[in-house]
Formats: structure tokens, C-alpha cells, sequence
């Protein structure tokens, strides 16, 4: 007897050890989850579209949690923000809305939009700190583009995988990997169903390397067909990523 | 025989009482001013385009200072920046460029932008606290439009400066008073050669009041004529205003 809510969050990644509660550190899922205890008294799972890692951020998260205590979206809302807000975290409920019994953000999550921020100058970020990669090298756009172009599709995609992935199968769909510059700044702009642990931080970081002329385009493919990135992978830092969005098939809300 | 700079600067107003040196707190002229000590040994002066209030950010900031040791523009640059970032200061020097002896930071300029930023929801900012104003209520774009016309041009600007404000003169020319709609954001984009004491802040604020529904748009011609709001005055928190750029008669840096 308890009412589903979909939530969608927002939250700034520099505070928390990633969305998932962690034994040794806060989370937003754990920021979450106190505030709709201190509301309703109840010891909720929040269930998130996708558990980012640590110093990633999210403009639009999905999130679903079921709650017995008789309250209504927009009380939930505004009762988490104030309880968060009160609570020091930087972590928002931007809406509520009342979600069917077999919604799961996780589960029924059909696309998640990333993207990743990265500012070319030597000068340190002031205001943006840990919410965009800097470097000083400026990696060519074009170069970039046409070895993004080869990891769109159906692909195995395991040299852009982390050790520690735990999924069965490295094949996955990418939909979108665009990529725009705008003076100084590029923005990787990055749509699948699902992806591989450090697949979007090893893909940047592999259009990065090839902007910058240490691999071509042609070894981005190649890369794909081996598995393997010759040893030379990127990981690019966490916190110049971003979730986006969360699609879903009725996707009335956000 | 000392070298002038001109420097540009950006930084996250947050941390600092605003530009100018302060007896009690941290300033982004001291910032600037210990780095440049602990490089060359020497006690310098840091002029600034525009001396920003406590909170107020800045993108590109115009600074000049004489140093008399002999070094480049790039060394200059790579040292400030690596002191202000081992000090934890957010302030970053983004270009260096020797000026002739003439060239004046704040009395050779001769435009100011800056922008005001507003994000129209319930939920408190996360990752941009302190970086702009959140308020609920959404201001109407078209009626804040035709009230900011009313601005434009040369003025007696006295119902819109601060009971503090030190100018001779409230005769100001407003160039440019643009206002963007993006979903919930606004952004107020706003030129002058110069600003009284609070001017953007309490324009901002009437133009606001005025999409709500409080004022006439015009209403706001009636306070430039008769040097009053009415008591109906609203000062914008600093924090949403930053300054984005100062304008030269010889603009090639920048």
C-alpha cells in the first residue's frame, strides 16, 4: 500500500563518492534517502536510471522510490529540498511526479544522455572547478569528429571498457557521439541504452588522443575490432562528466 | 623602469569582499598582488577595469600592473597561475600582453559588459550555488523587454544607484540591456561605458518586478524621470552578476 514516485535530480558530483551509498562516504543516493527518512520516517531504496561515479554530476537523473506515508508530488519535492538544503547537500529535486507501480528508473530506462566538458587553456578553472576537464593542449575538432564517426553502432566495445566491468557482454549500441567546440571549450554529447563501466571517459579519452594526432582516426576502428587500444588509454576525469538525461517510452516527464 | 602588463583576468567571486583590497577578508586584488610579490619581490599596485562587489564573478576582467623585474608576458602568466592555484585562490590570469605606459585598465576603458544571470525554479541550485539568483516566480520576457527599452540611452540613472554610491554624476549612457530566455534561465546582458554604485543590481531587480506583474514597464521611464522607484526597490543579490569583458579603444587583446 504505498505510492511510486519518479523523481528527477539534479546534483553537483564534487561532494559525493558517486550515486550509489558507499559504506565509507556520503552519496547521493544515501542524501536521498536521509531526506525521505526525515519526512516520512520510513527507510526507502531510491533506485537511480544510472549509478555515476564519484565527482560526476547530473543535470537530469531519474530516480523512482516508493513511499507508504500519504503525501503528494509536489509536498515530497519541496519537503526533500528543504530537508537537503537544510542538510548542507548539493544535491535537488527539480520534480516529482507520481509514477505507475511497474516504473523503474533503472529498469525502464531506454536511453541515458551524457556529456562530457572539457576546457583547452593553461589557466587553472576558477568557478568550474572539478565541473570541467582542463588541459592545455587543444585537440582538433575534425580529426575527433570523423574517429567518433567509427564508434557509432552496434560494436564490441571492450577496449573502451574499465578491469573492473563487471557486465556478461562489451557489446553495446551507441547512438549519438557528437561533438562541439565552442572557442575553447568542447562538449562530447553521448546517447546509448546503456554503457560499460568507463566506456564514455575511455571513448573521450581515446577522441582526445586522436585530436591531438598521437593515433588516427582509422585506430579508434581498430581499436574496436581488437579490443585492445595498444596499451595507450585515457581515462579522463570523472568530473568533467555529466548525466544528462534519462529517457524512458512514455516519456511525458522531464 | 619597470614593464606594464595588461592582464585578464577571471574568477569566482565566492571567496572574496570583491575586487578591491579590504582590510577585514580576501579580495581578488590582494590575490593577484601576493602572487605577483612572490614572484618578483615586488610590492605592486593591480589596477582593475571594474572594482566588483563582494560575490560578483568575473570572466574577463582587464587588470594592468608595472613590475619592474625583467620577465615575459608568458612567464608572467605561468607563474601568477601557478601560485594562485597553490595558494587555493580562484582567481586565473587568462592572457598577459606588455602595454604601453599609457594604457590604463579602468580609465582607458571605455565599455563594460557584464551579465546578470537568473534561474527560475523551486529546487535551490546545486552545482551553481553562489553562481546565480534562483527564485521561484518566473518573470514575463516580453513585458521585462519592453521595460528594459525605456533603459537604453543616456539617463539620469538616480532611482537605480545605492544610497552609498560616491558619483558626482548620475548621468549614464546604458548601451546595450538585452534579456535572453533559455527554458528557466534569463540572462541579462548589459553595456556601459560606466555604472553607478549598484546600477545593474537594482535595473535587474525593477525588471523583474515588472515581468511579475508588480510595475508597469512604464513605470520604469517614470523613475528615470523622476529619480525614484517609489520604495518598490529591489537589489538583486550580487551573486547572479558577473563582469564578462572590458572594451579598449585598441581592442586586439581580448
Amino acid at each position: 500500500m504505498s505510492q511510486r514516485f519518479r523523481l528527477l535530480i539534479e546534483y553537483d558530483g564534487r561532494p559525493y563518492m558517486g550515486w550509489q551509498r558507499q559504506a565509507h562516504g556520503p552519496s547521493v543516493q544515501e542524501a536521498l534517502e536521509r531526506a525521505i527518512l526525515a519526512i516520512t520516517g520510513e527507510d526507502v531504496l531510491v533506485h537511480g536510471a544510472g549509478r555515476t561515479d564519484t565527482g560526476v554530476h547530473a543535470l537530469g537523473m531519474t530516480a523512482h522510490v516508493d513511499i507508504a506515508k500519504t503525501i503528494t508530488p509536489f509536498r515530497l519535492m519541496e519537503a526533500m529540498n528543504a530537508r537537503l538544503r537544510q542538510a548542507g547537500e548539493r544535491v535537488a529535486v527539480l520534480a516529482a511526479d507520481p509514477a505507475p507501480e511497474d516504473f523503474h528508473a533503472r529498469f525502464s530506462c531506454i536511453r541515458r544522455h551524457y556529456e562530457y566538458r572539457l576546457i583547452c587553456r593553461r589557466a587553472p578553472p576558477t568557478w568550474e572547478q572539478g565541473l570541467v576537464w582542463q588541459r592545455s593542449k587543444t585537440p582538433d575538432l575534425a580529426t575527433m569528429q570523423e574517429a567518433a564517426a567509427h564508434l557509432i553502432g552496434h560494436h564490441d566495445f571492450t577496449a573502451f571498457r574499465s578491469a573492473h566491468c563487471q557486465s556478461p557482454s562489451a557489446m553495446r549500441t551507441l547512438d549519438q557521439l557528437d561533438i562541439e567546440q565552442q572557442g575553447n571549450r568542447f562538449t562530447f554529447r553521448i546517447s546509448a541504452r546503456s554503457f560499460l563501466h568507463h566506456q564514455i571517459r575511455f571513448m573521450v579519452g581515446a577522441l582526445v588522443l586522436t585530436g591531438d594526432g598521437r593515433y588516427q582516426p582509422h585506430h579508434v576502428r581498430q581499436a574496436l575490432e581488437s579490443g585492445s587500444l595498444d596499451g595507450v588509454r585515457l581515462n579522463v576525469p570523472a568530473h568533467g562528466l555529466w548525466f544528462i538525461q534519462a529517457d524512458y517510452s512514455d516519456n511525458s516527464m522531464r
